[in-house]
């Protein structure tokens, strides 16, 4: 298994959901940076598990730095942290190597590793991995703020229920930002409300529901990005698809591009003070897979959780004969929910990447 | 600029659109077998331009093999081919640095390289470098087919006519040949037919249109793909977005599966002869980032194309100020109708790289 | 700063020399093998500090496995270990930042990080992140013993007395492991002793000696490597040269090869029962980049220790005047000793990539 | 098989020794930059074959630019480059499957690759592949000159016979470009004069002879490479590892460091004007992977070319007994004089590489 992303700034995720502790190291964090400790805490508050919207798994997911900063700033070395894993209940998950759990790793996983793969919790695959991305990407973020570029996410749908959408054109860091401070995190508190009620509707059902995260960055320069298989959407999509339940990712317009006319979609240029910009934003901010200084924007979409608590027909191994599955263990009803700062985690790596890599050594 | 992918096949793309040629090189290719060079002709038939739904620029797109063949057989050295640009009419571009086309490559990539760089032609941007790539993707169908294992795809959408999907749990080999015989690539000759009309339609009004591409691939192992940030879906979608005027890349049944619950979207396992297969496959045969043997479904949206004959208002940078801007030159009402084989040839590509990564050295 | 290294099997290194603990995490390594750890321990205790010829600093350098084990078989996850740092005196390197130390990292890190890079006791260019090294390493040499490939290396070189080397040709798993066995770790004890007693002079003096490595790995099958730039030797130098003080590597014949004609130098071909072998061995196992089956033989230069207890003239910083240093703290007289095993180490995980990478996935 | 180095500026080399052409792609080369044609050609003339010293085939080795120059400079797309191959006499190397050639790939690769592998002429193991890395690395030589960093090289030994080496603290430029006007490339013409004759003894025995190139670099900022295993010997030794023949790589003072105390070869700071410097330079320029500002330097031994006209007793694999073989064909005597201006492209490029790494997005 293999569990590291970046080329300048590289990403190592190791652990298992089950075992003591999961870790991260982050190679190439630029030196001198006094990270917001308080930040970042709430920042990896967002992710954890709790509140009726999601598993009652508690975890204060606090991270233990153990290389990379002195005296609260990064110091050049890689930067090491651990997360402890204080809630697991591993007897929950005994009877699921005879009966795999549909739409899960556990059987790919034994037939590519073997026997000995120990799956228990989701193993590698949990989505409690991007706990310790969360803690890098709240770092990058708060790199990123301070070179100018802010990066904001918000629960898009849920469901069929949609929330407003970014402004592709005149998006600010104060709409970036406004989500972080709500539950559901969305621009439109009444969608926020409706989703919520879609979520509990299906938790009731012992059931779960899945749904798409819109991410946007403003700020960012002119020229990120390489053309051909080194563009900005190539970078960020290997990045995204690395998030547990993704199956889909699109930039600007996305799929909705396909069904457009080029002299609708075209995004003619136009002067703003001193800046080129242009009129609309169908592009997403990214031409030719180069940043043209448009706010960037993405979507992510995610499937519903397949740990649900209603009993499934699935096969049992040993038997041959399909047979009833039911599912014991504590999921979230619908993972999009806490998966917001992930995704904004997982933008900001990947953009701060590619900044170093436009930019050079630097201190910050 | 870069444009290499892979990791142990590793392919880099070279030329610039109006050069006198392109090129391709392929490490990694196994060595030992014997190219089909009249069905990789074929192949490249379906991307070249011609034909009524596409530009008139023709060009025949005939590979040359400057290294890795040996009496027609792959001789374990680089593959190394090169095919003539034979039809470039850059003139047709003189007046394009004062008015940057909108969604096009030019500007972002002055801004980026600097006033040296020629994009005449759209330069390391333009579709025409889709042709070394099919090179090196209609070489590895073949490896693929041999290997048990078929690719195919087709024109899943133009506008808002939709065509078949592929069934994602029965689709046979012969489906995914079928598009390749018909023009445009489809499964349903009345949707294809409805097809060339949206497109004839946009091409009358001097306008393009966008559409999606959907793919399938049968006949893969178990366990292709590792969890996290090297999972088949990262390494395809990183490929897929190396494919220019895509704006959205999906697995299974990807944007959608976020209206869908857990109960409804699972694939529960069920037994056919000796194989551990799913009831339904809304995974697009990708568990974890890992292949589960099912059948491989993803889709890919592009843009309508920008080059558009129609006037556009954009700004002047000379001026500061808004003018028209009438784009000469020829192109594709459609991109997507060509871009077929393109999506074929860069799952090939990304999918091979992953098999041979999983078996190891051989000879095929 | 970076500390990566592998294609297939992916090895981070972590943490400084005066923090809490350093960590390794490998990406990669095969399911399913049960790991000696008494073998381990014994390996650890190799590298260790302690023993006359070496530094007093004392640590048991005990791994601790977070994840990777299951069971104490490694299960398909990263495997991810800790070794808690029981032993640092940062104080005795206060006096450092204003005359930095010659011929060591602390003034060209903080040209390169900036002031705010911590390097009290070396950070992360300190000879103690070898110490996670042999963690990886250790385990590596065990699975390669398994599959029939053994590694081991001996001190072949201190100042100016040399131990008799390894036989290219014939050399036995007996003759590589017998070294582990000896303090200094040398094939002949007579050379060990008077190795022994070049170390002590020279610590009695306050200074320090260079040394040389042997490294050999026999039971290799044919055709591990690529020519050019992705070769045997390629890979093995690129990690080799990561481990603190080595300036120089050579393989085979090495540098006395540019004495020789090619009449002696030449490996002619001979059969030994069903297998092809060479009569002699001066390409150390390596031909064109690839492995030929023949012992592999490398040996690795390491410089004299910087930190040595005499006093130096060198640069004060604050009044740019010359200036005594001299340096406090513990330091291995040569640090030769202790590298016998991390050159193992690198070589294993080196040779254990390149073989999964040939072989394609296994569990073990 | 592999053929690609460098992470920034990346460059892959294509094509074999018996084939029509041979060529180079380096992505990343900055933009702007109008390249010397002339000297270009000097620089490759200083490789070419011919002149007594070396092998009687000629080829020009004029490289054409089918991509990434406009108007004479960089455009910003890959370079691309063909040098066609003029001179091929695949016949002489007919009799050799039955007889594979001693210390050189033919058999390796065999094993390897299968019998497809056609390596009439080295195939890609060929020093001829050596020429289009010349053409990427004389401009990076060119490159690298207009940024203050001058690289130079010099036939340091053949044989017994030593030239006067680089002054590790005061090498000039001047120095550097000397030896490119000499042949041998020497600084001391004696030492020159001296190892033309032991080369043309060694011809006339139909044998051949080793030798040591010894390269400097100086203008280098602090600050290039990082600890561990991406420092700045890690990256030079990868590379040039890839140089046929090669078979040991060796910086600052080297293997001699092994004999010599820490007091000895320590390099203290001192104060030259505003700069910091060291008053010696054992280290070669490189402390803890890092470069420090002062002259990088290095030396690499070469075997002597195994193929010979000498008859050898060797393996005839259809009968398994050992018979003799009589190589015929054009070789050098002493690969090591065109090996001079290769270790000068292979220093050129990495350093340029790191360069661009540490430094950022550039125009030149």
């Amino acid at each position: 298994m293999t569990s590291q992303f970046g080329k300048r700034l590289k990403v190592a995720i190791s652990g298992e959901s089950h075992g003591d502790s999961i870790c991260v190291v982050v190679e190439g964090m630029p030196a001198g940076f006094a990270v917001d400790m308080d930040a970042l805490a709430r920042f990896m508050a967002r992710r954890a598990p709790g509140g009726e919207l999601a598993t009652p798994r508690r975890e204060t997911d606090a991270p233990t730095f153990l290389s990379g900063l002195a005296d609260g700033k990064t110091n050049g070395h890689p930067l090491y942290a651990v997360i402890q894993n204080t809630n697991t209940r591993s007897g929950d998950y005994a009877n699921l190597s005879d009966i795999p759990r549909p739409s899960h790793a556990d059987l790919p996983a034994r037939m590519k590793y073997g026997e000995s793969v120990d799956l228990r919790g989701g193993g590698h695959f949990s989505a409690r991995l991007t706990a310790p991305l969360c803690v890098a990407g709240g770092i990058a973020l708060q790199i990123l703020e301070k070179l100018g570029i802010s990066v904001g996410a918000h629960l898009a749908a849920v469901g069929d229920v949609w929330d407003t959408p970014f402004d592709p054109v005149a998006v600010t860091a104060e709409d970036l930002h406004l989500p972080a401070t709500r539950t559901p995190a969305v621009l439109n508190k009444e969608a926020g409300d409706h989703m919520a009620a879609v979520i509990r509707e299906a938790a009731a059902d012992g059931d779960s529901v899945g749904g798409i995260v819109e991410c946007a960055a403003i700020g960012l320069p002119w020229g990120l990005g390489e053309p051909l298989y080194d563009g900005t959407e190539n970078r960020l999509a290997a990045t995204l698809f690395g998030i547990p339940a993704v199956r889909g990712v699109e930039f600007g317009t996305g799929f909705a591009a396909a069904k457009m006319r080029g002299s609708e979609h075209n995004d003619p240029y136009r002067k703003h003070g001193d800046r080129i910009v242009t009129a609309t934003n169908h592009a997403g901010g990214i031409i030719g897979g180069i940043t043209n200084g448009m706010p960037l924007v993405l979507r992510v979409a995610f499937k519903p959780t397949p740990s649900i608590a209603k009993p499934q027909e699935t096969l049992r191994l040993s038997t041959g004969k399909v047979d009833t599955l039911t599912i014991k263990g504590r999921h979230d009803p619908c993972v999009v929910v806490r998966a917001v700062p992930v995704v904004e985690a997982a933008v900001a790596l990947t953009l701060l990447d590619m900044y170093l890599e436009s930019k050079g050594d630097m201190t910050v």
